[in-house]
């Protein structure tokens, strides 16, 4: 056995690098000038002046770096690397038009393995360059990252993404629970890879879903990554859906108890800075992203007084849209000075700090990477330290050295890069991808792209986002409607039932307008206009109300039909915009090839029953008549898992109301009209 | 006459770049697939496509540049370039610290024509590998700027500093100007330098320096370069002094009759908008600067909505660190989205457009440059297209060309730059400068530089500079003590005198610590507890006061004494803070040689003499016990022909106040105490 170790240290390759300025970031934060560092197999053994240093390693191959600055490989603490293939496609867009316009649609369609793949090793081949040794990603199918990463010969974080709703990966959040379990005991213990569970955002998830990913995360003791407080809306919705800003709610789930690591935090209190130092959750701030979708500023300066370790990362190269350390690190120095009107408020040192040290820090992972220290895995990248913009060399004192990897160097001075020993860039070129492959498989699926977007140029929803103000993205929601005789019957059993609670109740009559187009395949457009005519809170008497309409605009996306016994239809897509032009408007705008009109009282309660909300409609037509009145039982859904559970209880409702299968209808009240 | 023109056409060289992707930021805002520009002498004869525009021209040499993109020259609107010496000197310092501590007295100690000269050649190195093929400039010694650009084959705006006090070139702002006449009737009419005036800023200047400025450019009609509302403190200051904020201001004195080209504008009102707006006078935004000095980050998307030109700018490479048009271009895209919470706030297209085109109307120089347009200068970029930081190439629409230039192209993608027609750039390798001599020029500066530092450590001012609150910047002041017998009489005078009107008059009691040093070489530092008594305003009567010790810590610097007639004495340096720590504080953190007291009524009048303010000091000494007392007449100067006349009118003073030659002394008071 000692033996067998004895020939294993005989084999691994003992050299050194000398000569150069070696930024160490090491507790002391020594800078060496003339240093070495010596590596044997993935592990660095020394560091210090190489006069002291070599001659203790007679036998180490020696690259002789002078003139180089010697430094630690960059670490990128949050990204979405496969998306890479769609930088520059659509900018300067709102984010309601990025992200449901372009980005979900192009995923939805375009994400797959192949896509994951060659994504990546793009990302990895920009990173290597740059002198990016280690990133924290959050994507679909993060098996292809961790596979292309590892091939490329990178240290990731590889984080599989878990949403409420369907995304390219996943039918629900089910499905993705069970394809990250797969993925994290395919990976745990790589030499390179450390898989992770990505519950994509707050705003994304229930809580039963958060809960599900921590006990995951803690089954096999790996982090969570999560987008946390990016925007002002992301914490005030979840202010007024629970009474909690996005951190706080976190907690409540005990979701700290991982080793979390946090993009963003843009918008956190004090008090949630205080509960993240408490946990050491690791905070991923990402200021280009973060001014390019318009999110803020993170207040960087106060989470790192706070005891927060806080990283830097690129965030995906669509919001970006390149993935360079060095303009980030001086983005995130320049910041804080121009913010707090503090020209000190984050010197050049700390904020080199963040992109190694400490970035390794965010991501729990500072005991084998971040700094130049004998022990740790050898990543390391060399500097050339020439070039116009980086002369003269002042040396008054180590922050010149700062000064200049911060202010002046570029991702282009990058000459060499090692990665658990590995070297992946010589001279400029990375030696572990193939460079005109990965150019052309990239090309290719750009070029679809781009036929898909002009070939959806036609499409009601482009159109529709065109003219902004989508403020919901997609919903769906499971349905239910029938033909009904006695409406007052039904309003008995709601009232009556001690299973089933009225949250709200108003009268309404709604004039709904329906856009028609050649075929339902582009799907309908709706105008409504929605006057509440009478309302109730929480059980109290029905009073009138003198309110102005409601105008909204509602695009029906082709029903995917799915029979839970009881017709019990999940619809899919639906966006909905506060309509804020004319009706006329819209006609001009979309060149409907039919228009339908259906006017129609709706009684409509909120209930609760058994502990899930569902929408019942009482619903009588005037136009197209109508002698009978119909019956829809709603619910919203997130998940496959979830639907079967609500058809299941909306069922249960149709016996309670007496519905019998020959009253249920399908389609839409358009399809009456003509 | 007409074959002479026939002959120069033939003797022009004609050429033309081919089948690259041109952007051409004309009027249409053309991006050409498959274009040319082809170039005859310095002028650009035509652009199109390839197909149309190259048939025409059958003699033309043909460049292909095919997968490259082909941009107009990029314009950096503000620098100051010699300063490329003194980059990462010294960073994350406050602003007075940096400037007063470290910038000024380097400047004062070093810049002279030799590193002007180096230092201009360093920064046309980097701006011309950077894809910069126009610069507008502030600084001393302008001609030697204008050299070295013109030697490097740059088109530059070199502006010639004017300060209103002593500058590294000028010992007053008479000098400077004089020197400006100079400059401007040398290289007026140029085809690459355009001569302008440069005063520096609002706060250092006078109202009467800022009108020789505007006649000299007016005389001339030369641009006016000048830094306007760059700082909170400065507008603050400006109001309290003026009445208006700096804009508003320089259009009482008619500046903008002048083509001005106004730095920074980060503070600035809706009104002055207007005003700038209304002279077309262009704006210089400098993103980095404003955020690395903390200055804040200007209002771009309002100023350019009110219809001003604004350029972009690198500022000097001390406060950036680099001269990097794309870094800038990108911060200029991103800030405003950020600070207003906007992600459409500032497109690509408008930020590309702002360092090209639109830099060019904010020099007024859009006639000959800005776009690839036949007519205009041949000043051209061509930029690599490929790198995995480029890839892959979306094409869906133009949008997609900007975003890659201001959101992923760096200055590393230039490959070939022509400026007026001829090739400075090729292949990356910079055609006109000699590299090596730059590198070993500007290194042997830095490296006294450093020396210079290192032993400055020991310095008083370093070491007040250290310890922060510097308010004000070094004041110069003449000054004339005498020894008087009857304090009673000159009191009178002053009250009785028709031409002299008392502002103020205070009663104080002052006790002064001096710390003195070996040798006054570096100056003395006194403490002062000063207790205004009583004190009256405009005339009335003195009133008893109940106030708090003023508390003042002033470094008085090296006298440098000059005599006018009557002893009157040129007081170099001043710097004055508050007195925020104990007497004992400070002398633990001098440690001075010596220590000396003095104590003192003072009997000080703000007086007004022939329009210019005096401060009359009637002092009686109790420690040093003196029998006599002492009166001093003081007054601000800012330029040596204002000292001049200030020290004929202290000397009508001294007469009429009775004071004989004999009487006059020099010194302090400090010299009479042990």
């Amino acid at each position: 056995m000692s033996q067998q170790t004895s020939q294993e240290k005989t084999q691994k390759p003992l050299w050194a690098l000398a000569y150069g300025t070696v930024v160490t970031m090491d507790a002391q934060r020594r800078v060496i000038p003339e240093g070495a560092v010596v590596v044997s197999g993935t592990d660095i053994v020394a560091v210090g002046p190489a006069s002291e240093v070599l001659p203790r390693y007679p036998e180490a191959d020696v690259l002789d770096v002078r003139d180089h600055l010697v430094i630690p490989g960059l670490i990128n603490a949050h990204t979405h690397v496969p998306m890479s293939i769609l930088r520059g496609l659509v900018d300067d867009q709102r984010l309601d038009v990025w992200l449901l316009g372009y980005m979900m649609p192009i995923e939805r369609e375009f994400v797959d393995p192949e896509f994951v793949r060659w994504g990546t090793l793009l990302s990895c081949l920009e990173m290597i360059r740059g002198g990016i040794t280690t990133f924290c990603d959050m994507y679909y199918f993060e098996d292809q990252v961790a596979t292309a990463a590892a091939e490329a010969g990178m240290r990731a974080i590889c984080g599989q993404t878990i949403l409420k709703f369907p995304s390219p990966d996943a039918q629900s959040y089910d499905e993705s629970l069970a394809y990250a379990r797969d993925f994290i005991q395919k990976w745990k213990g790589h030499e390179l890879i450390t898989p992770a569970v990505a519950p994509h955002a707050p705003y994304t998830a229930t809580d039963d879903m958060m809960r599900q990913c921590l006990e995951l995360a803690l089954e096999f003791d790996v982090p969570v990554h999560i987008h946390l407080s990016e925007t002002r809306k992301e914490v005030e919705d979840n202010y007024r859906e629970r009474g909690l800003p996005p951190i706080l709610w976190a907690e409540t789930l005990d979701l700290f108890r991982a080793r979390v690591i946090a993009a963003h935090c843009v918008h956190i209190e004090e008090r949630e800075m205080r509960v993240l130092a408490g946990h050491r959750a690791g905070v991923a701030h990402n200021p280009t992203s973060n001014l390019k979708l318009a999110s803020g500023v993170a207040p960087v300066v106060q989470m790192r007084k706070a005891g927060i370790a806080v990283g830097i990362g690129t965030d995906g190269p669509a919001s970006n849209n390149d993935q360079d350390l060095f303009e980030e690190m001086r983005l995130a120095a320049l910041l804080p000075k121009g913010m707090l009107g503090d020209p000190t408020a984050l010197p050049a040192q700390e904020a080199f700090a963040m992109a190694t040290i400490e970035g390794a820090r965010a991501l729990h992972l500072d005991h084998i990477i971040g700094s130049l220290e004998p022990g740790k895995r050898a990543d390391i990248v060399v500097l050339a330290w020439d070039g116009p913009h980086a002369w003269p060399h002042h040396q008054v004192d180590e922050h010149n050295v700062y000064s200049h990897l911060v202010y002046t160097a570029h991702a282009g001075d990058v000459r060499h890069v090692w990665i658990n020993g590995r070297q992946v860039l010589r001279d400029g070129e990375v030696l572990t991808v193939d460079v005109e492959r990965v150019y052309a498989e990239t090309q290719q699926i750009a070029e679809r792209i781009g036929q898909f977007l002009q070939k959806r140029e036609a499409s009601l929803l482009d159109k529709l986002l065109a003219i902004g103000g989508l403020e919901r993205s997609e919903t769906f929601e499971i349905q239910v409607k029938a033909r009904i005789t006695n409406p007052a019957h039904i309003e008995q059993v709601l009232q009556n039932d001690p299973d089933i609670e009225i949250v709200k109740h108003t009268v309404r009559q709604q004039y709904d307008t329906y856009f028609l187009f050649n075929g339902r395949r582009h799907g309908i457009i709706r105008y409504r206009e929605d006057n509440v005519i009478r309302t109730t809170e929480e059980r109290g008497a029905l009073a009138p109300l003198d309110v102005e309409p409601i105008y909204t605009l509602t695009l029906l996306g082709p029903t995917h039909e799915r029979e839970y016994g009881n017709s019990i239809i999940l619809s899919r897509s639906r966006f909905t915009a506060p309509a804020v032009y004319s009706l006329r408007f819209y006609r001009e705008y979309f060149q409907p090839t039919q228009v339908r009109e259906v006017v129609k009282w709706r009684n409509r309660y909120r209930i609760r029953y058994k502990g899930v909300d569902f929408a019942v409609n009482i619903d009588k037509l005037s136009k197209p008549a109508q002698e009978i009145s119909f019956l829809e039982i709603k619910s919203r859904t997130w998940s496959q898992e979830d639907a079967l559970r609500k058809a299941g209880l909306a069922t249960e409702l149709l016996e309670k109301f007496g519905i019998r299968p020959e009253a249920l209808v399908r389609g839409e009240y358009v399809d009456l009209a003509d």
